[in-house]
């Protein structure tokens, strides 16, 4: 029950490359690939499962809100019969390189708005759910919130996310920034270690908050990335299963 | 080794309907499923596939290049590579419902444009033959063709149209309309079942072209299209496997 | 300062068809045309255009969130900069196809959900009223609500509308559906008439509701729209400029 | 009636960027803004807009075929009626942003696949014609082309371009490549010396070939983009009007 490192990948669109997922891919055990909907397309999919096999990466699916111009950080209202139809599209467009790279799918990670919509409305994590339901496939999502009762309620496996690179209000909400600033890879290292063994973080206020973390989650288009993940994958190590 | 009827299903988009699937699906074996890229939505899919399940219809996938504007009438020009990656996107997507309701893939028809492009271009031919043969499913396409002479040379399972409601001219060339005019039903019947018992068609000059045919397709956007598909399922019941 | 009619046109989208404008067309005053970013497309805001200029029908832009799928009727979170840079790209298109028929931008009615959010977001308003006070022209919106308050408090022309063809609740909000249920020609130029004559509409539950209205809203895509629109017409003769 | 130098401005979409268009405006004289359909948005046009402004550089409309996946470089076939529609719906769209900022429409110069099919096809360079009349613009393309024949028998006017970062074959045709590589600024400036005071280029297989050129294009997306236009810009200007 050790903890894992995820990171959003395949996030470019044509021509337009967005974060060094070669760079990162060494250093994560799974990829949440994005389906085309906020970020991708499918030779980006194609080219992202790829890399993910090539490295021993499992992936999963990164389904947004279609809203590619918003980069999927604009909440939209949608019904859940609707959301968790476009999810399904999402997911089973993803499964499609998978099934080629002779790969399972391994998990589901809401995007942007949509991970922020799951912790707040309870048909919007129910959509997730019964996509993860199809799927039979585990959720990673915000401990503590909505997002993660629903699927305790169902009965359904949900896995607590720590972001190293982005900050916690005090009362242990994480503040969601449109475009990433660049940390300290050796402070996001530190920070991840706390958390996995105080079960606590530093909010962007200097107070603690718990935090409880089955995988850590690095952003591949802050700056510094690369650096960032090597220095949280090798302080982690004691921690991974 | 009898004939099949097929159609393409569910191709509405959000508010827009098209076809009277509903008052179709009873007289069909195989539905080619729109798949969001010149048509449908991901809850129109899932509608589809559900109709498909309750009347025993197979399933397959029926993508096209990405003109939702068009209705993938338009042709694009688009390398092997990035068309095969676009195919296996929009299949992925349709078999996230097929999976939902329990069903198989059952084959793929290339929608509009790209129909035609696989009959003229051999990249083109090859893209859908490589989706094609990642799903092991056989494609539907015009016999005599450079797309039929592509899975004859590699193998794979292609079965030959015979379209009721369109016209051929004398070489034996698909006519391909934007919009489809209204057809006699009786008159359907009987190209129909000429050509499985003499394998000739007539041409719209009136002269003889010969035709081969493993399955009938008749469109759902025709007018009277349910009226024509009864009475072609019907005139065709001795030629059923 | 008589009353204008009103109604949606060009919600059309490729070869889908919405309402019957040529029908609706010689019983309205103004016509909201589409902007493609929830319905309508390059070739039919020609086509529409060049049907309200052969009517001596005044258009406006009728402008939505990017939402295709959607037909428009989900809301977005997207800030004030963002939206009415979206709205200028769409009443810029639409002024395209205005300068070359001859015709002014008369005025912008915002669409579907975008036209509820400005009745509750201020700064939903307000990027509604920067891409007014920027072609000088009016609005269309509820009367009594934020929407409204905005524009008196920038000194911007405001038209209140009234919907015969849905329906009010007893506070006096305006009922949303998704689709459109037939209505009584008699009864929807009775509710007009009423509201012009006596400032009072009956709600859904029978009380009446204050109601000013400068213009009347009919549906196309209304069961019945035609007949609808003559009537309402008719009955409103006496209250026209 | 000297030279200008134009380049492509404003091709990125929501986070992505694409070129160094802060870089690059000092040093042109006439900007191709991107209008949504293969590359920027409302924001990005806006904000570009802005910065031609800013610059005192003049802009005109760079509208393409509607392929934002494929930046615009994969042909596609449509009629002429569509084409134009499509067209003028686009720069409608960019004049919006020129309006507000109280910049004229300087001229249109087709983008990518477009570029190269006006080239080819008859009725895609009139399809850009129509537009351009229209606006009372002229456009930018291929000297001695089908594209430039057009203009001269409609009578309307037409800029001849020389692409200094880019190759000619030996007919004098230019060679379109998705990605562009760097070039040395200096041979870049010696290049288009060549052109004015010779009326000739040197093809990728060291041939000479004639070149006409109103108009010379660097492309910000090519490494090293700027310190290229700096460099042409230096030594054309004994050549500038």
């Amino acid at each position: 029950m050790g903890v894992v490192i995820n990171c959003d990948m395949g996030e470019g669109f044509g021509l337009y490359r967005c974060g060094d997922d070669e760079g990162i891919m060494p250093h994560i055990h799974i990829a949440n690939v994005a389906c085309g909907f906020h970020a991708s397309d499918p030779v980006v999919m194609r080219r992202t499962v790829r890399l993910a096999a090539e490295h021993g990466v499992a992936v999963g699916a990164h389904p947004s809100f279609p809203d590619l111009q918003g980069f999927g950080r604009r909440e939209m209202v949608m019904g859940r019969d609707e959301l968790s139809a476009c999810l399904l599209y999402q997911i089973g467009a993803l499964k499609a390189f998978l099934d080629v790279a002779g790969l399972p799918l391994n998990h589901i990670k809401p995007h942007g708005a949509l991970y922020g919509a799951a912790t707040r409305h309870e048909h919007v994590a129910h959509a997730i759910a019964d996509a993860a339901e199809t799927y039979g496939v585990p959720v990673l999502g915000m401990a503590g919130t909505l997002h993660e009762t629903v699927y305790r309620e169902r009965g359904l496996p949900f896995m607590a996310e720590y972001y190293v690179d982005l900050d916690y209000d005090a009362s242990g909400k994480l503040i969601i920034t449109r475009e990433h600033d660049a940390k300290d890879p050796a402070e996001a290292a530190r920070r991840a270690v706390r958390v996995m063994t105080e079960g606590k973080a530093t909010a962007i206020d200097g107070s603690d908050v718990p935090m409880r973390c089955d995988c850590v989650c690095v952003h591949s288009d802050t700056p510094g990335a690369v650096e960032l993940a090597r220095a949280v994958n090798e302080a982690l190590r004691p921690y991974f299963a």
